[in-house]
């Protein structure tokens, strides 16, 4: 056990350096004065070279290596240690220069389009975006020779361990060939229907903020270990004891900041789920950035934007604001939630548009990395894309290919967990209802002790003792597939009843 | 100048994790919640010992001594040599286990201080406090074979460097013979004037901190690089690029919560003027708590409790709270500004008693050091000391020993600064005005620039580049003494007019 518990103080250690860095993140996007911006890069960049210094100490591969003759059988060491050397191959693949380089060149470009997006001006971020993509390529190409998988693999493999491109693909075919003609089928329905009566504001932040924290307290996020702020883009962030949430209030439209709120309560309560036991180790950490995001759309999508939890909801929100008339019944509250529109903005989407958001960046990112479109032909190729995929053609950029931080920042391989996320979180929902009959007259009451209990059992105290498919197939009966995501595309859009 | 380019690159990241450890820790005073409190000690101690790791590496001693040579006469890469050589002394005197040891159990007893403290049960605290002093004065010892001084000197030289008890309680002493007396003659004119008309609230905190931004503003604060927050016990935190200061609001009384934030405003417009070419290097640092205090009390105490500042003050205040009638009369104001009182709490104190709490505190922790104090016996001496030193008892130990965090958390040597610092604002404020004569015109504007332009080419600029009684003596004619002090309260408290 030597090794393995020298390898465990480490980790222990590379935890709170982690830890420490995810609350300067929030720090920054929350309450950061802008002149701070250099100095809090320092910091960051400097527990980023202190962890990358641990993490490829001389004797850490012996002592991975010894650790693995050490776990006697228990499960969860075993997977402690592969973990341990997931991490470490990642790093060790690329070389310190190169870190420091990449997190550099990814601020600067950042920097530079956070005025190109609103200018519309995708020449000022042509040449930093393509040294950026220089630096990524070489990373993807380190570490694909470290992992043995393809470039585009190894990136999206940072952010969801194991799944590599070619499934990926299959499943989003599958979504491909049928999305199209249901969003067609949908705008017809929907087109023959009256429109949802318009939910009049003004409605105060305080008003938005008291019931965002009613409702999180609801679905299970406790307080006490945990915040909820305002942010430019909102996101779940902090640590496990200590998660802190974010969400942007608009005060003529209160009802998409709520169900931001519980999307990112979704992912508030998978960290505040994860096993105590394991706290500061790599195999109690979240899974990957798939089953992350189907934690948030499982609440947001499945569960919160479905009658029951409307129900329950609607009388909140008529009180919260002094809303009433027929405007403020359930039902019209439900069919704001339900609207589906071709649209330019992917973080707007409806979720029946949202993976052919997805659908069209995972290709063009493949091709970036792979070196078959050049930055030059970015915007040409996003809108021939959209024109393609959504049916709709931006007329800009700055509602194209310039609308999202990931690349610029140098975020490469994440889109497409989007949608593994809302694949599985279909899947998963579609079996907790299945095992848990109670669980939808519960969300009626505002109660989801039945759902959460279930989640906690079969996804957060797994952590990463377990890959994706197998947490997903021991849940669920199958590993991740589409075919839940369009049984509950077709009955909430295409049913006869609502759902 | 290897030697020298390898060292400032260490201290370089060196700066930029204590950085990041004051960022947290400022987050942990203002948004922490109750549950973070542990994972948020692991960061800190995790930072704290990978610090320490980089001070005590093998070469590191060499290095300097071999940049020594390096410094081509230059005399501030010269004083950061010293300044290197100095905080590696305080580092590597202490075993790592006694740096996490002294960590740990300081927060522990902290802990169980903050229940003991309002419940006036000193006999809690008595055993953690115990083992934490146990701890405190084997770091002391370590640390005075090191430097060549007593332990108690030790302790002290980490917030002050240079700094030696011998000469602190010559000061010291002066002041004990001249301020009882001086007490007595206030508080007898006091007694015979008409007390001060009454502010009646409530002052809503928004309308409080309202005021406060537009203060801080005229004060000279930026920002752009820092922020105004709430917490339970104010302080000036974060880094020089992104400076956090905090206040706590009380609906009835907004004249303390008001010089509270031009307290920390003072300290924070030292950090603000430090000299950015030596922003990450050892000399480009305050020069110590003295010094600090002194910037913060410049502001609060010289500059803003005198009746040109309130003159201009008070019509905001009378904007901001709707005030009017003769309470809300500058002269009024100005009244309740120079209040004194023999009081119980040292955070409450005038500035005419504070020194008295102080001079307790310093007999008191000094005596505990040497051994010549058992904690068991801390209560009576407290409150014998306060009958001697400012002539009132306390009933209980809530408002007596248990007051101050210090000790509890393991700070020893911390409390002589607050009246170092005292004198040298007095020092520093009357050499200022002589220097620059327009300075208390401009202040009745509103106009802080000639003080500030003044405190910057004479003090923040300095940084760490000469010890304090060289700074003092080049901005002031002398090293740190009582005279300006004494003469500042005679001329305050007893002079013909109103200063």
């Amino acid at each position: 056990m030597k090794s393995y518990t020298e390898l465990e103080r480490r980790f222990h250690r590379l935890s709170a350096l982690s830890d420490a860095a995810a609350m300067l993140h929030w720090d920054s996007a929350v309450h950061m004065p802008a002149a701070g911006a250099p100095a809090r890069a320092e910091q960051l960049s400097e527990l980023e070279l202190v962890r990358h210094e641990m993490l490829t100490a001389d004797d850490l591969a012996d002592l991975i290596g010894e650790a693995g003759e050490e776990t006697g059988g228990d499960a969860w060491r075993a997977a402690n240690v592969s973990e341990m050397h997931r991490i470490r191959v990642h790093a060790a693949a690329v070389e310190a220069d190169l870190v420091e380089a990449l997190t550099k060149e990814g601020s600067a470009c950042e920097m530079v389009w956070r005025e190109a997006r609103p200018a519309n001006d995708f020449a000022a971020v042509e040449a930093p975006l393509t040294k950026v993509v220089g630096l990524v390529r070489r990373m993807a190409e380190a570490k694909a020779d470290a992992l043995g998988c393809d470039a585009y693999d190894a990136l999206i493999d940072q952010y969801e361990p194991g799944a590599r491109i070619e499934r990926i693909e299959a499943l989003f075919d599958e979504l491909g060939n049928f999305l199209p003609q249901f969003l067609d089928r949908v705008l017809e329905r929907q087109a023959a229907e009256t429109p949802p009566l318009p939910l009049d504001g003004p409605f105060p932040v305080a008003a938005q903020r008291d019931l965002g924290h009613r409702l999180m307290e609801r679905l299970g996020f406790e307080f006490e270990r945990g915040r909820l702020d305002i942010s430019l883009h909102p996101f779940c962030g902090g640590v496990p004891d200590d998660i802190r949430i974010t969400t942007r209030y608009d005060v003529d439209d209160f009802a998409q900041a709520l169900m931001g709120v519980v999307h990112e309560t979704g992912h508030a309560l998978y960290e505040l789920g994860l096993p105590k036991d394991w706290r500061r180790q790599p195999v109690g950490t979240a899974r990957g950035m798939a089953l992350h995001e189907s934690q948030s759309l499982l609440f947001e999508m499945q569960a919160c934007r479905g009658p029951e939890f409307i129900a329950f909801a609607a009388p909140l929100m008529r009180e919260a604001f002094g809303g009433h008339g027929p405007a403020w019944q359930a039902g019209n509250i439900h069919r704001h939630y339900r609207r589906v529109a071709r649209s330019l903005i992917r973080v707007d989407a409806d979720e029946v548009t949202y993976p052919l958001h997805v659908i069209l960046r995972t290709r063009l990112e493949r091709a970036i990395i792979a070196g078959d479109l050049q930055i030059a032909d970015l915007p040409g190729a996003w809108r021939d894309g959209m024109a393609e995929l959504v049916g709709i053609t931006p007329p800009n950029d700055t509602n194209g290919c310039l609308q999202d931080i990931h690349w610029f920042d140098g975020t490469f391989g994440y889109f497409p967990t989007y949608t593994m996320g809302a694949l599985a979180a279909a899947q998963l929902f579609a079996a907790a209802k299945s095992t848990v009959p109670g669980i939808l007259d519960a969300i009626t009451q505002g109660e989801f002790a039945p759902l959460l209990g279930w989640l906690r059992a079969n996804v957060h105290e797994k952590a990463s003792s377990a890959t994706t498919d197998e947490l997903l197939a021991a849940a669920t009966g199958a590993p991740l597939g589409v075919a839940a995501f369009e049984a509950h595309l077709n009955a909430r859009y295409l049913g006869t009843s609502e759902s």
